[in-house]
């Protein structure tokens, strides 16, 4: 241990307080500080610090004359498309796929924190009838999506799954999949990687202590996905792989089309070197950062840097101006990636979060601040929009692609009961269109929309649960689900229907 | 008592099991069952069931072909509205309020089953800072639009409010007004009346009795309003007080513009005898029914109504076809009204609605099923607009007018949480758009839509609660609100600004 020089770096940079408790420590925990502080690359992390809290305290909006909506040029719309060219999207998508180009990239290192769990939000059971996670659901729409991808090319393609976990959900997410088999994929082609964390500091620029002898850190953020794949050598691993493009997206979105041939293809097809799949916003405040261009460089401006005035500018017909709302489902070559990795990543600024951060007080004990004492920096996955040299932006349908789950039971949105009732509304939804009907108890044909009543208050849903082994987006199902009369509850599984076990 | 001719009217209609437990009954309880019989025109009910239930087994869609949406011509929108016809509009809606000749219509008879509560769901709070319920809100838009009315005319108009409750919810309701003096609204102004109450049928066509000596009754609908309007006098009070035209609407959406005078001036511009505002439907299964022409006539065609392949029918420009979407706020004037009440309600037909009714088994016990085993018979209130001659639609905006209130807390949708959370925000908006700021505790400026944080997990509300006795609909905040620096939580009351009471 080399204290004096620790401690002379330490003092440049302002953060002597780090070691003001140095002589009450024993020497083992004098080791781990000294091992703590010694990690972290000082310059570095206060000149984050102040590039990005500079101009913090103004009122963090952008001006109307910087923003443009995304031009019509680089926009695709699924509900505009014919039935052919999303066919022909969908087929140059799998064939992609087939050639072992396409990955997924899993951005799971949120600590569901609002959702109120104590372990990965890619674990949560919403109570669909056949009770799976998250995960387990997305795992097995790549199985799916593979088998597609064979049978339309007698080629096994392989999408390698790429998940970006943290130090709070890495552990448990790697005992989860081993634990389940990996679902059915190959444990090879499940790659778990770590993002990093960077020390928590107070508003003033005081890097925090958690402990007499730890540092306090926090995740740097979804966009702290370029560090990590240059460090982890996940870019090497794709490479090796041939994966020439991924779809990146977050764990909570319970309909995310993973690895989505239609927008890998409609990507692909326009080379672009990134791009983002869309919703319509659905009102001017809605929680939502929109696509849009800043200066002429796209980028998603977070809904909390818009102004009242700009949010509620409408087109003629009446839409919103800046409606192409963020759902996080991003296309990325590896090329671009690679880019961000070796050439822009250090020079993206980090987004400043409030935060309640728990410290130990100088008489030594911990404390948990009750209103927010500090920062968290964080990057954001889509802060390299802006290096696109072609984008593309492609519209798709909120009821079929997004349904992210956020909060717990019994909040105004985002719960378990909205991710639930969405996905089951879907499937509702594909087995009509397969041919499908379904009865009532007295033997009445439902309506697509049935009415609510005594015996169902809460809910219009019908307990039908397409397994995405059966289906990934609804096709495949006429065989199965044509006049066909059903009862709800209903699982749909490979080649056959079958009632939930504990129904 | 005239035993034996009840007990041919019974025959004839084949009900004689009404009377299967005559002989038990002590005289008293045979003369109640002998009244309650002779009440009902078997005639008449036997009819409705007739004709309610013809073809109720088959698939109740109704064909691409016969359905056409709304045309342009009939149509206004406010968010394509320059804000000079917007006022220009509100403004001869005022003048038509000072004049006396609008009043606001209640459809209130609701058992509020869903949301699980044993009281009218006008009594309902979600927990707003003021404590304010439903009810309250409603009776301080009547009284701040006369307020407006009379600054814009200098004239003092009464909004009449007719209040239609049922048996459920008529004492609970009007003992509610009483104990809260109707909210500042003079109770000469509220007239409340009770709409009617048909007997439950089985599937065969038998009446059900609910027990010995009593039939199961079920209120009519809320398109119950014709039949109880006609007998209960209320057209009569309308023309006495010269209201000539009125706003229609139900009791549980939390954003409700009462006798809005945007929509009133619309209608009246148009010279409207029928009129409803729409909301943009959002996704085609959405639970809501959209305003079109069927066979040429307009309908609210119900969502149970509508194939998948209508429901998702585009146009051009991405949008659902059938969008118009129903929110149960209609425009009608007394003329049309009268002419619904003499001449055409006796021919629309009752809609079925399959419910568990508790009756009387053989045995004498009183068993409550758990599957349907019976019907309601329903008019609905928008049952009427076949009959318009002149029909206006206007489109509004959800998130400034529509939040229903359902379910109970926890549910995916329309929940105490999400109505709060609306109305909150709406408020929030109004507040800066009047140019007032925000603070966080740490003294930065909130942004417009803030970012959920751990010391707000569940929410991005700002508890924000503008009294409707400052503002209506977001007018007449400038002087109040512009360039205050505020913290949340606040109440704007008329004048002032102030802290809830319990924060």
């Amino acid at each position: 241990m080399d204290l004096a020089s620790l401690r002379k770096g330490l003092e440049q940079h302002r953060q002597s307080h780090l070691l003001q408790f140095w002589d009450d420590l024993s020497s083992e925990n004098q080791k781990e500080l000294y091992d703590d502080l010694s990690s972290i690359d000082l310059d570095r992390v206060c000149q984050y610090f102040g590039k990005a809290t500079t101009g913090l305290s103004e009122a963090q909006t952008k001006s109307d004359e910087r923003l443009e909506p995304v031009p019509e040029k680089v926009c695709g719309s699924t509900s505009r498309m014919s039935s052919d060219e999303h066919k022909q999207l969908f087929d140059s998508g799998l064939r992609l796929i087939a050639e072992g180009k396409v990955a997924a990239l899993l951005l799971a290192g949120g600590q569901g924190t609002r959702l109120g769990v104590p372990y990965p939000k890619g674990m949560y059971n919403v109570q669909l009838p056949s009770g799976k996670t998250l995960y387990q659901l997305q795992a097995e729409r790549l199985l799916k999506l593979q088998e597609l991808a064979f049978k339309l090319t007698n080629r096994h393609g392989v999408i390698p799954w790429y998940i970006m976990t943290s130090e709070h959900t890495k552990d448990k997410t790697v005992k989860f999949f081993q634990e389940h088999s990996y679902f059915g994929l190959e444990a090879d082609n499940v790659i778990v990687f770590e993002q990093h964390m960077l020390p928590c500091f107070t508003f003033e620029g005081q890097i925090i202590l958690a402990g007499k002898h730890k540092v306090a850190r926090a995740p740097d953020g979804n966009g702290g996905l370029y560090s990590a794949l240059g460090s982890a050598d996940v870019i090497a691993d794709m490479r090796r792989r041939g994966v020439e493009c991924m779809h990146a997206y977050c764990v909570d979105n319970i309909l995310v089309k993973m690895a989505d041939p239609v927008f890998v293809g409609f990507c692909h097809q326009r080379s672009a070197d990134c791009g983002a799949k869309v919703v319509e916003k659905a009102f001017p405040t809605e929680a939502v950062g929109v696509v849009c261009q800043v200066d002429g460089h796209y980028e998603v401006v977070e809904y909390s840097e818009i102004a009242l005035k700009t949010a509620e500018l409408r087109r003629e017909d009446g839409r919103l101006t800046f409606n192409a709302g963020n759902i996080c489902n991003h296309y990325f070559t590896t090329d671009f990636i690679e880019s961000i990795v070796t050439e822009h990543d250090s020079s993206l600024q980090h987004h400043v979060a409030k935060k309640k951060i728990p410290f130990v007080s100088d008489d030594g004990s911990i404390t948990t601040p009750t209103t927010p004492n500090g920062i968290k920096m964080e990057k954001f996955v889509f802060d390299v929009f802006q290096f696109s040299k072609q984008f593309a932006v492609l519209e798709v349908l909120r009821e079929d692609e997004f349904a992210p789950l956020k909060n717990g039971p019994g909040a105004a949105k985002d719960t378990p009961a909205t991710c639930r009732s969405s996905l089951l509304n879907q499937h509702y939804r594909w087995v009509l269109a397969a041919g499908g009907k379904f009865m009532d108890s007295e033997g009445s044909v439902l309506p697509l929309i049935p009415a609510r009543s005594s015996s169902m208050p809460h809910t219009t849903d019908i307990d039908c649960e397409v397994s995405p082994m059966a289906s990934y987006a609804g096709e495949g199902l006429e065989e199965l689900c044509a006049n066909q009369v059903l009862t709800a509850p209903i699982q749909v599984v490979p080649g056959k229907i079958i009632k939930p076990e504990c129904s």
